[in-house]
């Protein structure tokens, strides 16, 4: 049943499913933490927060070694890594196979020489073609992302870090919605640099991104092309509790608690749940009809992304979610827009907000004339719970 | 009387005098607005805030010209201006005469082709000499640092203005410390890029920055050398009410309230307010004998710098003050750490405030063998509210 009165919302509130692929829903405590009046960044007990956060960010990343936070979004993280790391002559190889591995390369660009590697969107980065290409040019480094959120697809890792490594080049990785939500192997794969975004698996605010590096990749940051985003400044910073420029604290601060709820759950535990939330995700749409977009060998475990049946409108469709079932979703992006749409499974979605976003996806797509048996697909994810 | 029981606090607490130089004592509705929950980015409710927010930094501004909201602090903004209107061989002149002047030229090299020009800490931008050395040089721009936050000087932005412009020069103003606390004159000075930090005189969160443009600047605007702070993209993004990056999206609420509470007291008001305050301070701190760091022609109305009398050691007397008076200043910075402290009075500080802050001073500074007539300070404050 529609929730009466009709009311456009998109803020969580104690009635809304707030299920985007980014921002996601935060805990009361998170957002608590963010009130907080003002505080010294200069004083000690900021230097304690940053302390307490360079180990949370070591855990969330399962590294031991150098890491950084930057007041900025993830694609200021990814600067950071860049920039840093490498040079304008360094010829830099970029996988792309989505929107934001596009953006990535665009990134490349300015403090590199990118050669983008492109894939179809929805199909995975092929490692064979990787290794050719690598086999051909000269690259000092490859770019991957890792989880393509705009086409809800995570490409194999593993495997290409494996070819990026026979081939003597630093892997620098986009891991903005996989860092705390997909399993994370930063030292045995040999990633030379990987970026998180706060407001993804960590289910933090938007507003900080975090880098872990490598010890080749430590050793080869300098400053020359960049300065708010300078990695160096920003690792040997945070070594001795400080950031180069003035932090946003307020966003440290809940950065902070949410990491200690991410502590508290457990980093494995986290990832395994987020798995089995994609997986009751993919179940029940294949009981209601609907089809995944991406290659479904590589569907994402943080955020699903699904075709349209024919005939329903992406306006329309999240329109009425919205206002009459509370639910927010996001649509597709570029070339998907009007396509797709996407769910945000990860941080600390539960099957209780999976079932109510399935409930009003079958009360939308009902009204909308897509035909299906309305309750199945809420039916598959209950009985994965 | 010092308080009971003796405590370390770095926080605006009820009995905490919080009066830094940046960040600086929030309005609890600021706070407030922070704690909101999650919000889609990209939604109409985060449009409606990114146009209010427009039209309240244009305010803030003095300015119907371009603008930009960046995630990031003062720096990023400096970044954004540096790298969105120069080109890599352009010649550009940097006025130091302070910790946050130098750091704008540093800045500047990586961006540009920088040339200091600089000036005793605690004296004053000299116009002249800014006027012989655009004589001699070719120079596509200038920057200026305001409102030297680490000496406590205004510079004399209006002279150096007619000098600049006298030669054809763009001017790139870091107004960090000053928008929103000194007067300005945005468009009749024809400033080309004037950099605001969130966290200063508008006494919201750390974590923004905002950028106002000339016309000329804003068609100079280019993409070659950054990505995150790329201007062009900001200020394309924040006309259709969107950003290019995922926003910080709590400060930005923040944001949005304190500007409507600047907007509520008024700016002229708000400006005369801090005046007001500075002059109390300085009133004040003749009266117990303490020397002003500047040169006193162009002491700051936002943060006063103050030279410690023989014999009081900076980290003692700070730390008397913050755990038995409850009262957080700042140190002075690089060459001036241990010789001065400061006093923030920008942003929502009352004269209230202003005398309590005086109350801990006239202690710690007995306490620590400074020999004056206490209660003169307070006493010369209190006549001035």
């Amino acid at each position: 049943m529609p929730r009466a009165p009709v009311r456009a919302i998109h803020m969580l509130d104690s009635e809304t499913v707030f299920m985007l692929p980014g921002p996601v829903k935060m805990d009361p405590r998170v957002l608590q933490a963010m009130a907080a009046p003002a505080m010294n960044h200069r004083g000690p007990e900021f230097r304690e927060v940053l302390a307490e956060l360079r180990d949370h960010v070591q855990y969330m990343f399962g590294t031991k070694g150098e890491v950084a936070i930057l007041s900025g979004s993830g694609t200021a993280g990814l600067e950071a890594a860049v920039s840093g790391i490498l040079r304008k002559s360094d010829r830099v190889l970029n996988l792309v196979n989505g929107k934001f591995s596009e953006r990535f390369a665009d990134l490349c660009g300015v403090f590199a020489a990118s050669t983008p590697l492109t894939f179809e969107w929805g199909m995975a980065v092929d490692p064979a073609q990787v290794d050719s290409a690598l086999d051909k040019g000269d690259f000092k480094a490859v770019t991957l992302c890792w989880n393509e959120t705009s086409t809800g697809l995570t490409n194999p890792i593993a495997d290409i870090a494996k070819i990026v490594h026979d081939h003597d080049a630093l892997f620098i990785v986009d891991g903005i919605t996989a860092v705390g939500g997909l399993e994370s192997r930063f030292d045995v794969w040999g990633i030379d640099a990987l970026v998180m975004g706060s407001q993804k698996c960590v289910a933090a605010p938007a507003g900080l991104s975090a880098v872990a590096l490598s010890d080749r990749a430590v050793g080869l940051l300098h400053s020359e092309t960049s300065f708010y985003t300078n990695l160096k400044a920003h690792v040997e910073g945070l070594k001795k509790q400080d950031t180069p420029f003035t932090p946003a604290i307020p966003i440290f601060l809940a950065f902070r608690e949410a990491l200690r709820i991410l502590k508290e759950e457990g980093l494995e535990r986290r990832i395994g749940r987020t798995h089995r939330l994609a997986e009751a995700t993919r179940a029940g749409l294949e009981e209601i009809d609907l089809d995944l977009f991406p290659d479904p060998r590589y569907a994402s475990d943080t955020v699903t992304a699904i075709r349209y049946p024919p005939g329903v409108d992406d306006a329309k469709f999240r329109r009425v979610l919205r206002e009459e079932y509370g639910v927010i979703l996001a649509g597709g992006q570029a070339q998907l827009k009007g396509k797709i749409f996407r769910i945000g499974h990860m941080g600390l979605c539960t099957f209780g907000d999976l079932a109510a976003c399935f409930t009003g996806i079958e009360a939308a797509l009902q009204a909308l004339g897509h035909r299906f048996d309305r309750g199945d697909g809420v039916e598959a994810i209950a009985k994965r719970a």
